[in-house]
């Protein structure tokens, strides 16, 4: 006998969490199929030769795997997959596209809460178009789902990678440490602006710059403000320049796609880790709990062009499903599925289970999901796991019935019990459920 | 640069396939919803000794992987993870527990027209009863399913396999050979009935024996009608005859469940090949165009019990996507889905871009799938767009309409094109649509 266990980091979706997770993700790609997002699939398992030298450090973290001589290894996200799918189909596609993914990848992360070795996440990406009307679009689609979900103190974190290049550039940094300076003033929520002053100047940031850093990772207020300040500090570099007028084009076609303020915010120190990102940059937060990302997202013009001669501008973002899913659970969101089925047929004795299979068989052809008892049994057994099943009603068709063309009606949320006629039965439940 | 190429034998599935795709799912899923079915999602990587030994030869087509020192594999089917998490949940999913499965499944198959080595399943199964309704269930479930993709000529063919080892054993073949017996007449249909004579006495079965074996896979006509010339022949066997019995009950259920008659034939010869069935076994087939089964299924009674100390019977299937779907579009079956996006807004200038993307916020709000054009350019190129795009009307909010409170509507089914009144634009696009 072989021990029944899935594999460390991976888990099973029983029905109970299913429900959750397939409300979660019919959520998000309702609202991306109002931006008109197309729906693409593509293989869990690739040639590692098309997802390596793309992720750094994490390319240790890859599932590799052979079959006969083909060196292949699992996806780690979706975004390396549609650049190879993009550079290999751009004609037929047409640009620009705008595509959604929801599947699995894979990274062999060391066992902690709330990491896993196998995790959903939709991606949703807008290829082919530089316009920052697509930068705020997905802006737009990441605070809507967010809200419809119920995280309604979520807010959106809004910077540019080019702004941040000025940023060093103005204060003197050297090209080569831009990327240290990055990563220390990323770090801000974490480890506070003390702390960021004082690592930034044990990198070797002269006490200047990093004054300088600290003042403008600091800026805090409406947009309008914050960039006027960023303008102010950055206005003589022509990069930083195009860079806060990009920003402020995206914020206001944000604003224009009916985004509520109180939704997002511009946020000078946010960088991203990925090295991908080329310009606007973005990630969700919640207040509380008090956690990190919910999720990020940016523009990353030149991946494609690993894959092709010509790359593409795109800008996009990924959910991860499991975060959100572990969160609603923990903070008791979304609706409690008490009922998802909606009738039971009880079988009341052998002679007449086949007139109530007929029963279950005409509510099921008016498209109401239906069980039957496998058998009879006491009724009150029946109720019972009726209910526990997550019926809405239960049925009973007996011997008085059967003479007198009715059937009994039980609605298990109230205990309530009352007959209908047998030839109006499908009309009789539809009536209680809407109830 | 690398070439973008997706692993042989796994398929890149672009929006045009997904939409067929989701089609054939939703439909399936929509059926085992009305039964009451519940979704159950496993990871895909599993410990190698979780699919070990299940399987006989085709265990080598395992996609095997090592993580550190955890030899693991890719599923080759949702039937053996579905047997490892009911033993290791029985308590908290409630028996019987019927459940459906959506994903992907892997084998290493030889490269041909058809074959995949990533392929996509819809598994569904009933675990924990033994009664025939839940066989009749699953078999219901396939004749509605394919009918309502629109395989009219569809016809599920159904078998036992204790009436085959009845025949096995009321002709004389030893119990060793009987595998082999099996395996012969389940090629009837290939191959016809003097081929089937023919191997049976070259691998060792007596011509007598062989002659009565083919006279029993010969019987063909309705249900009633075989199963008392079955009875005739194996009524000396007690297993057999219950075996009889049970399958009696089963299509006695299906007719009662509502499924046409037509829909469904005994069929002797039916052996299916997986080992581990235990019961009733059936597949599904075309008349037209003439192809292998469509897919399979039948009652295992003993898998569970590989993870478990005791077993639960269940009874299922699995529909393969790649093979519906490969068909369909073979076939030219489905809807057409020309129209997939409601409307597209187009830009008329940069000054009243702002307009027209607050138009589409408020379409959007309403639910309707938007796309807007990324800046301007010639109406003609836009309306072009619109088209490629799938859009069914394209919208235009110029200088005119602006100081008239107007919107455009053009139909691009049609090209008609007519005026609304901007704040009554909502539901004159849902109207138009409706039509």
């Amino acid at each position: 006998m072989i021990t029944p266990r899935s594999y460390k980091g991976m888990r099973d979706h029983l029905p109970d969490a299913m429900r959750l997770r397939r409300y979660i993700t019919d959520t998000l790609i309702d609202v991306l199929r109002r931006y008109g997002f197309e729906e693409l699939s593509t293989p869990i398992v690739e040639y590692a030769e098309t997802l390596e030298g793309k992720i750094g450090e994490d390319e240790k973290l890859l599932f590799r795997l052979q079959f006969g001589s083909d060196q292949l290894a699992l996806r780690y996200d979706q975004t390396v997959p549609l650049a190879r799918v993009i550079a290999a189909n751009e004609g037929k596609l047409g640009m620009p596209f705008k595509r959604y993914a929801l599947g699995q990848s894979y990274r062999g992360e060391r066992q902690q809460r709330g990491r896993y070795r196998e995790f959903w996440q939709l991606d949703a990406d807008i290829v082919g178009v530089d316009s920052p009307v697509a930068d705020a679009e997905v802006i737009a689609i990441v605070c809507e789902s967010l809200q419809r979900l119920g995280f309604a103190g979520a807010r959106v974190l809004i910077n540019h990678r080019e702004i941040l290049s000025g940023l060093a550039r103005v204060a003197g940094v050297e090209a080569e440490a831009a990327a240290n300076v990055y990563r220390i003033i990323d770090k801000l929520d974490k480890i506070g602006l003390d702390q960021v002053r004082e690592q930034l100047v044990q990198s070797g940031v002269s006490a200047d710059a990093a004054a300088k850093i600290c003042d403008f990772i600091s800026l805090e207020g409406a947009p309008d403000t914050v960039l006027a300040a960023m303008q102010s500090t950055l206005g003589d570099d022509e990069a930083a320049s195009a860079a806060l007028a990009n920003l402020r084009a995206i914020i206001e076609n944000v604003a224009l796609l009916g985004v509520a303020p109180e939704s997002y915010t511009l946020s000078p120190a946010l960088a991203r880790g990925l090295s991908y990102y080329t310009g606007c940059v973005f990630e969700a937060v919640l207040a509380e709990p008090p956690m990190g990302s919910l999720l990020g997202g940016g523009r990353y013009d030149n991946l494609i062009g690993m894959f092709s001669k010509r790359s593409l501008p795109t800008v996009g973002f990924a959910f991860g499903i499991e975060r959100l899913y572990d969160l609603m659970v923990e903070l008791k969101m979304g609706p409690t599925f008490e009922r998802f089925i909606d009738a039971y047929v009880t079988i009341f004795s052998p002679e007449l289970e086949p007139e109530s299979l007929r029963l279950a068989s005409e509510l099921r052809a008016a498209g109401l999901s239906v069980l039957t008892a496998y058998g009879p049994a006491r009724l009150g057994t029946q109720f019972s796991e009726a209910d526990r099943k997550g019926a809405t009603l239960a049925l009973v068709y007996g011997p008085d019935d059967a003479s007198a063309n009715l059937v009994q009606i039980k609605d298990l949320r109230t205990g309530a019990q009352e007959p209908a006629a047998r030839d109006q039965i499908v009309a009789a439940v539809q009536q209680k459920l809407q109830t």
